[in-house]
């Protein structure tokens, strides 16, 4: 392999001749051989894009010559293209608060852009990364910049995901809305309500999260892009740091802004804390609906039993015809994991010192994460389990009928205490509760029925007023 | 002792003749002693206020009669008045939802209301615990709703007392805005900066809690009150269930209103969730300034010593003259514990199960103390420390001018490269950028005054354009 | 009320007449008015025998004059007997590193000793509070001391009602040796086992717990009293240093040792958050067969219905007849508060720095409150619970009868392939396994009541080698 | 791409006919398009060498022929080599407990061993994936199993890099061991001590993990291999069941030994807990460290500049010069997402229920990561930061004379009191306790020299017994 020599304020490093990447950009590998994952690659294409917009914007301000910053848009506009994508090698977890990515990005332009210009990658003559590149820019703002772009091309499509989950829900609110069942609290029989009202509970809980989200998405649109080192814009012509944000609003085509504050924007990050734990959030509601999807599809024989899961694969290596809630038990994982990834966000905010936050990187790598893993799971949970539920029927109905469950209902026309006693006698005896009310005679048949129409309890249509307790007994 | 004997669906036990609580709130006590912690007097206040207007609305709606709707109001602002506190035995952690919280409120008022129609405690004839005082009302509505309520209560103290932060960060920021001192990013110095742009920067984050705070109260607004046990209102009027969130909301000049879905409102408890994420984020956020004001005011000869916090006690036991700073230290644990408390808030939200989450008990005690201990924390903040802080202005100004962070200012003059030799030399042979600036001959006196004008970098006051690059070197 | 004043280095306060504590823990008090909790009782009884020790050792070592050392150990002595208990006014939560604690003993026994020497509380002439009670003494060795101290009196009580669920869990597995039941995996019908099995894995399971917990106790030996300040033993004498380790230890006839490396002692907390951890495992594994119990007992109609809680209080303020799980609920919402303490306590451990970790005084709140809860909810768990938990031995064994999951043990003899399609046969015509295989004529009944003994299968009794496969079909 | 269509009960799919994979492991993918990561590269090759030892086990036990067994150890063999790495297919985070995993490698291996039988990959007619592959076995028992052996593999590594790092502490602790510094609690001046010191306790606190982390490690011995699917050992012949951990045993040349108690071991998980919270801890340990190191060299002119971390890289895009702590940032980083991945591994162990623990898969891969994260941090933590620390001697032992924290020295012979106003003084005048003493005249030179002895304050040399205090003033 042949190699240049590239020089650093340490010292110098060889390089692989045809790497567009520079001798920071080694060291960096060299000091963060941790998790072996990469940059995220939309990171990059922001990262990318902030350099174009910055160079325009530095022309603009003749802060640049028009060649470098036509060459460094080039560079820039081929990397967003996908290419160069084996000279970003810096670990997702770097200490440095993002400057090893910048400076790879920094290098990999100004490689690219002097060879653009006719130059070569043996020296930064023509285009140096951080005179030129870097020029009006600190890590510090590209960085934080490029993270929240990030967020706000990841969040749209959890969004879009969880709509379609919502649409689905609803379909099957409306599907399973005649399904009557048993409601349970804390696992014990309560009273009837109609499958359907579950899976708009569901959907309803959905609804909220995603609306949840949209609010929050606006939190992303404060850039400190153009603060540079810690808020002062040291080194960025006034120019330049007044009208960069409205540069990529422009070109995004989003209502970016520049924050007021330009320190604080720097060295607090608990815009990404709030994403985070809106996301969190979203997953708590979802685990929770696998869980209880899980367990109404227990058994087929020895559990609940009151839907079935579409069967997506074999369920075990030893056991014949056995099918496990796979999916709603993989939404779950995801959830702990974002539960975990927004404990470990928390702390790295909760960590930063004076102007800046050093602890961004692993920020990133986990928001990112929480985003995409939760973006996936709602995708195979809506596609590969919700669409193809389908409800026992008669099984849910004969259960509600032999459930002490339904004596509630009668609470206000024979008080607590009574309809206690009946409970514990249908419950005792293996009869049902209507069985038991006829034999007694108290009521009529037709009373009976009406007063335990399960269609009526189960929908919540509410009767007339209570009548005074104790008529009969 | 003289005891009256009660009896339940489990049996009897003997009660103190004097006690107003009954059977199920000593048995529930039996069963939980656990934290010794009783259940929180606002959400005892909260509890008895859903009581009375449940007992007006169901006398509205006829569902219960005159005399005994008064009874029940007068007995339950006997308890918001704070009397019978002694009567609350129930642990605030315990299991049932709720429902021991929710029948120990019951039972008191049933007692009292009896007595005030002439009864006694020793039978519920008069007013019957489930049948009156909990008329058209399950714990699962009940529960709930007093907890919002209580959050409501208990929010804007904490906006409160963050505003009056806010406020005295501000004029700290005045006070200090020209107070020039080295910026530091990652603990290294950076560049110059404010004492004031500091503060302004704690400031600005803390405006931003409060805005969150205030926009996250909403989600306290929405009650699933009137839904009953499960969503369906079962035994709940038509009238009452209709009627109950209004007239809440007008007895307590709120927004309420009931839930659109009333299942999903009352198994979901995501809004509890996000407003303990929002009360968590601004815990983040102070105590990041204050591991900063432990830092700033390190010393005080072997640190930092820019600022001095207000001794408010004797550092230590044994060594004289120490003070230490107390107060931020007590706010950063504070910290951890709101964290922690998420922490547990967010695994009780995911356990929830199908038609009710069983877990609001813990999920209200560490609500509750996350928010007050958060509005504790801030006003010792602000009256014990923020308020009496003082700078130590020579000592930060000689800093800067001797830290070879000022040099950044040169970069768009002579290139990043040279300007790193020239860092490199300052910190070799311990002599000032500015002198040695001066010995170079580079530029003339009045162009190095001018390029490293403190008082400019550090205000963030931007020159004009950069100028070519590698003028003069 | 009558006062005194009080001076100390910020200045002077007025104190009750009666008071014992003085100026320092007043100052305390006014700074940390947090969470209202005090210091926990075996916290200060720890805090006055550490006092009452080191007067002692000061006087075998010529440090303390007989008169001083005997009227401070009289006065912990009282303090240990139960007395001065509302002297103790500062909160749990406080910064400081625990000076406020420390110096509340102090000032508290100084005052007192100095009456008991025949003085006032005007004045420390006879007794201070730094020079003798404090003498040889730093808050930094005194403080964790005592904290490790107080955790040595919880945990074996822990321990003791972990053994007292043990037991009580063996004799569970006993009692329900022969009740055979479905086994599920991911809440579907797997194969069968004994419900004895299952609370035999319970059982196993906490003595691993018990095991662990009585192996990180010694964790807690290791003390750094005699380290002073940070580790140096500053103004303590060698001979003192050298022996008050030992001295404590014989005291309380434990294996108390110094650390070899009291810097190390000093600053690293690490052992607290070990214990932490064990502790939360434990809770973990609680958790987990709680909700194994909510499981199995849920219904009474439309749940699995295999074992019954015993009914420990009416379940609902509504439903007539329902009884919860509210035991096993309170013992899961206790271990999501363990975990969020383990939280607090991992964070403040992160937290500390260079010589001293200053957030000592929310690692013991909250360590201490996760052993107490812990043992309180285990304690319930035992007696309110598993002891009364009956089994519905019919309904068990019937449901395995109907359940495919039995097909599993024919897979030797037919291949995994041909017990699927039986399986789907039978949920498909709602006919038992038994049932289709005696119709198909495969293999003799006898053979069947061989293969598909129910007994053999659920205890594991394993049968001889595989037999080649399909030599039927 | 040419295919081949295989079937299971869900239904068919083609499949590229070069894969060794099969149908279930493509649905898995499938269903599992998740987080892109791949099986732990480690825990494939331990499947597959427990397939086998499996498979000899199988063939001694009579329940497998020579040559199937044969051809299974050889196709494992091969995969244990680093074959077929590609077709291991399915994602880390995979519901179904393991199950796909488990049938990935069951495919890959029946296809290769029928190949190396003469066979093709178009049928498993002489080697079969669940017959014969998985024979005598479970996802149940085989995936837990794997994740120990692999936990065991990594722990060692670990602990390798640790005790570099202790060695590499001890070393600097000597070298250090004369440079006198201020130590500080709660980041303000104390009393003297060594940089030695400093580097001495790390070291303490570092073989504090590595002992902890050898004593866990037993955790992973303990398998549950042969309890097939929940313990009964259902389908497992009696001689495999008693024989197979003995092998794996024999085979691994570690202490592995099959639990007494099988359902306990199939369905609790706590042992990974476990040992996530003895990393977690080394995590937390380290990350105070390196927090410590980065006060320690803050600077280079407004910090505490004690020390000098090798320059690593260039520490901004920006400022010129800029050195910035950039390993012990990115070791803080990890520990912050080891604290994260701890949460998530907990929250699996709890939410397990019944008979198995379906959530493995995200507790393997947080506790996979955890562990390589740490080592990997480890690593870069000795070589590119500790082994290369210097010490700015001179400014430390100058700033010790500066700081009245020396004044604590003095307190057994003037009192608390006294020497209160001695550090005001100090303070207030900025003359040094030394200066002060010598100007006050109340003790000979030598005398002042001999009390205020640097070097034996900073070591610990206590001196004789206290004297009476107050003997001067």
């Amino acid at each position: 392999m042949n190699t240049r020599i590239e020089f650093d304020s340490i010292g110098s490093l060889p390089i692989p001749n045809e790497a567009y990447y520079g001798v920071q950009s080694l060291r960096a590998k060299k000091n963060f051989s941790l998790s072996g994952e990469m940059l995220h690659p939309i990171l990059i294409k922001k990262l990318a894009l902030i350099k174009k917009i910055a160079a325009l914007t530095n022309y603009q301000e003749k802060n640049l010559s028009a060649s470098i910053a036509e060459a460094i848009c080039k560079a820039s506009d081929e990397i967003i293209a996908g290419h160069f994508q084996d000279d970003f090698i810096v670990d997702a977890i770097q200490g440095g608060a993002g400057t090893s990515a910048n400076m790879n990005m920094n290098e990999v332009i100004a490689h690219r852009a002097s060879e653009i210009l006719g130059g070569t990658k043996e020296t930064y003559e023509l285009v140096h990364p951080n005179d030129h590149v870097n020029c009006s820019q600190s890590t510090n703002d590209v960085f934080p910049t490029a993270g929240k772009l990030t967020v706000l091309e990841l969040l749209p499509q959890l969004i879009s995901t969880l709509t379609s989950l919502e649409k689905t829900l609803e379909r099957k609110a409306t599907e399973f809305s005649n399904v009557i069942k048993m409601g349970r609290t804390q696992l014990q029989d309560a009273v009837p309500t109609t499958l359907g009202r579950s899976f708009k509970a569901y959907q309803s809980a959905v609804q909220r999260d995603i609306q949840q989200l949209t609010t929050i998405t606006s939190e992303m649109y404060t850039l400190n892009i153009g603060a540079t080192a810690i808020g002062n814009s040291i080194n960025a012509s006034a120019g330049y740091s007044a009208t960069i944000a409205k540069n990529l609003a422009h070109e995004l085509k989003l209502p970016l802004q520049q924050a007021d504050d330009l320190y604080d924007a720097t060295q607090n990050v608990d815009g990404f804390v709030r994403v985070s734990g809106v996301v969190k959030t979203a997953a708590v509601t979802l685990s929770k609906m696998c869980h209880d999807l899980r367990l109404l599809s227990s058994g087929p024989k020895t559990g609940f039993g009151e839907i079935n899961l579409p069967a997506m694969q074999n369920g075990s290596s030893i056991m014949p015809g056995k099918v496990n809630p796979v999916i709603p038990e993989v939404v779950s994982q995801v959830a702990f994991q974002i539960i975990g990834n927004d404990l470990t966000i928390t702390m790295a905010a909760e960590s930063g010192q004076l102007e800046l936050n050093p602890f961004e990187p692993i920020i990133f790598r986990n928001l990112f994460s929480s985003i995409e893993l939760l973006t996936n799971a709602v995708m195979t949970l809506t596609d590969n389990c919700i669409i193809g539920i389908t409800a026992n029927e008669a099984h849910c109905r004969n259960q509600v009928e032999q459930s002490p469950g339904i004596v509630t209902a009668l609470c206000p026309l024979i008080g607590y205490q009574k309809a206690s006693e009946l409970a514990k006698e249908s419950l005792q005896t293996g009869r049902s509760i209507r069985h038991i009310l006829l034999e007694k005679n108290w009521l009529s048949p037709e009373k009976i029925n009406e007063l335990l129409d399960l269609e009526k309890i189960a929908k919540g249509i509410v009767s007339s007023n209570h009548v005074p307790i104790s008529i009969i007994v």
